[in-house]
């Protein structure tokens, strides 16, 4: 069997081989072995963002937009109003939930190549005292961008509104220190900095105000108070558990720990990334952000206005040399990306840099400087 | 490695090496790899039901639970009427989505020792105009009862209104064929007879009730009509799909053509369920069901009033010995439950009976006969 492409995206992403091998069990979800493993990976979780104090892990089955969707229709009350600040696709797609739970909610939007700001969030919050919880995401994967969490926490905590926090696609890889970062609830995946394989998500609920939201959720399945106090009852979980993708997110925390956690993560990440930007920089690629404000999550490119660049080609080249990249999803400008995250070393972005030169050749471009934007 | 202890009950189940094995790859889910794993998929599961005229094959991530409410929120009108056919648990869940879901319903509901009355369902909807859509489980796993499915279906469409079912733990292994069976939605799960992994539900639906359904659902996550819609598109599925527990599903179905379809399937577990039957009786346990309602797919025994029986003692001993059993879930009777699903075969079954007795012996109890109810 040929060797799977490694995945340069946002997720799914390669895992490791004891990631997929832990895998290859069977497990009673009420038997008292698979509710040690629940218990140990709801621990490991919380602990991953310092939150065992005032906080509890509520794992949920199924995409990642759906913990996004649980928190949000959970933990923002009915008579509630969400400011959702919004710089890409993953911020608009969390005022979509808010329209369909009900919920009253306005909208702050920046530009897809900045950080959210904070300046400006803060003064909406003062200039409507109607608003109850502040909706954001951390690192919005539309483009890459971190959104400066820290800042908007201590703005909102300030004003005691309530801060919900879509931290998908960073959790795991940038720290998260919930004794700093006053957030009532924060959502995230198995399948991104974490390395497990898609297939469930989490949130990280403040349990005093979780405590208040029986009842709240227009949704069963995604009940997430629901979903908690059949954790508290009993240790299970209330409907079938995704029992295999479970086991593996618990392996996957046993390699995150043997990398030296999140601070290891965090390194090998950046590695990766400031090797794919260098090394696409010197073929003539533009990053469409500025390197300051660039996560090392995933990098959008611009698309090259080369006259022989053409994407698809790229692409299936690419994935003939063993990589699979990513489109764009910027509103307005032609982008494709490139994921630093998953089971991925210094040694693997070398080998696509070595891959993209090939394919460019292929193409019949020398070098596309000065042609992208 | 300890040997993982088959599990007897409604899932999750044993799955097959084969089926686990299917697990160790990863793949990107907007690659063409991907694309054709789930339009197979998609299709296979069309041609299990002989659906492909009518319906669509929409698989969703998550519990089989989300499946449901999939179904119940997007295709029951919100201006409709539900009159939902209750005989255990499952059919008072999908009461609870509709509550939860904003759709008026009402509901008939049975004994948990009986099928659904088909008489008295005709007569409820002939009683009251409104009603829009008829919502029924087709095996309840409260009891494992079996519902007439195909008579029930013919009242509902003599009076031109729809049936959405819930065949959950049915689908795979009691035929379902939808040129004799006139239904609107039908949701199942991969971890039920097909014998994939837990982590994905699917429905089908017509199409042409699909297709007026849309901004109909009361989520994003579970809009039914907007997940159709992204396969439609560009074969994608809208939100990160579980990769590794599709490909499992795909194995798993491998595994099904190969036992000789549905029919093979059947037979298998009509024999595991005989077995188990028949020699649970001979050592004094008593069923819940009357053999001609009994479905083969897990069957109910009344809890024994033996004064040595102890249920922990019974499923710790028998987990011991390899076993993993299921609690009752029945609303009056103590009860306990076993499954016949699953990779599980006669020589399991002889096993099991092998280690009831055994363990009947370590808790001092020669004969339980003329004891249980």
């Amino acid at each position: 069997m040929a060797k799977d492409p490694l995945l340069l995206t946002p997720g799914p992403l390669t895992t490791s081989a004891p990631t997929k091998q832990a895998m290859l069990h069977d497990w009673g979800s009420r038997d008292s072995a698979f509710i040690e493993l629940t218990a140990r990976l709801r621990r490991r979780l919380s602990a991953l963002a310092e939150a065992e104090a005032e906080h509890v892990s509520v794992p949920l089955a199924g995409s990642g937009t759906f913990a996004v969707e649980a928190m949000l229709g959970t933990m923002v009350a009915r008579e509630g109003r969400a400011l959702v600040l919004v710089n890409g696709a993953y911020g608009r797609r969390m005022a979509e939930i808010l329209t369909l739970a009900g919920r009253a909610y306005e909208i702050l939007e920046g530009a897809e190549d900045q950080p959210l700001d904070t300046v400006a969030a803060a003064a909406r919050m003062d200039a409507d005292s109607r608003i109850s919880d502040v909706v954001m995401v951390h690192c919005e994967t539309t483009s890459g961008v971190l959104n400066p969490l820290e800042e908007i926490a201590e703005a909102v905590a300030r004003r005691t509104k309530r801060l919900l926090v879509d931290a998908m696609s960073s959790f795991g890889a940038i720290p998260i220190d919930a004794r700093r970062i006053a957030f009532d609830g924060l959502a995230a995946s198995a399948n991104k900095c974490l390395e497990g394989v898609p297939g469930m998500g989490f949130v990280l609920a403040r349990r005093a105000r979780l405590e208040a939201c029986q009842g709240n959720c227009h949704s069963l399945g995604l009940d997430l108070h629901a979903q908690w106090q059949g954790f508290e009852k009993n240790g299970q979980w209330r409907f079938t558990p995704p029992t295999q993708v479970i086991a593996a997110l618990d392996g996957a925390l046993d390699q995150l720990e043997a990398e030296g956690g999140i601070g290891g993560r965090f390194a090998r990440y950046w590695e990766n990334c400031h090797i794919l930007v260098s090394g696409m920089r010197r073929m003539g690629f533009e990053t469409f952000l500025k390197d300051a404000v660039q996560a090392p999550i995933i990098v959008t490119f611009r698309m090259p206005r080369h006259s022989g660049f053409d994407f698809t080609a790229f692409y299936d080249g690419l994935a003939r040399h063993g990589f699979l990249i990513y489109p764009g999803k910027l509103t307005g400008d032609a982008s494709f990306r490139i994921g630093c995250i998953g089971d991925i070393r210094a040694r693997d972005m070398e080998n696509l840099l070595v891959a993209v030169e090939s394919v460019l050749g292929e193409l019949g471009i020398g070098a596309i400087a000065g042609q992208s934007g």
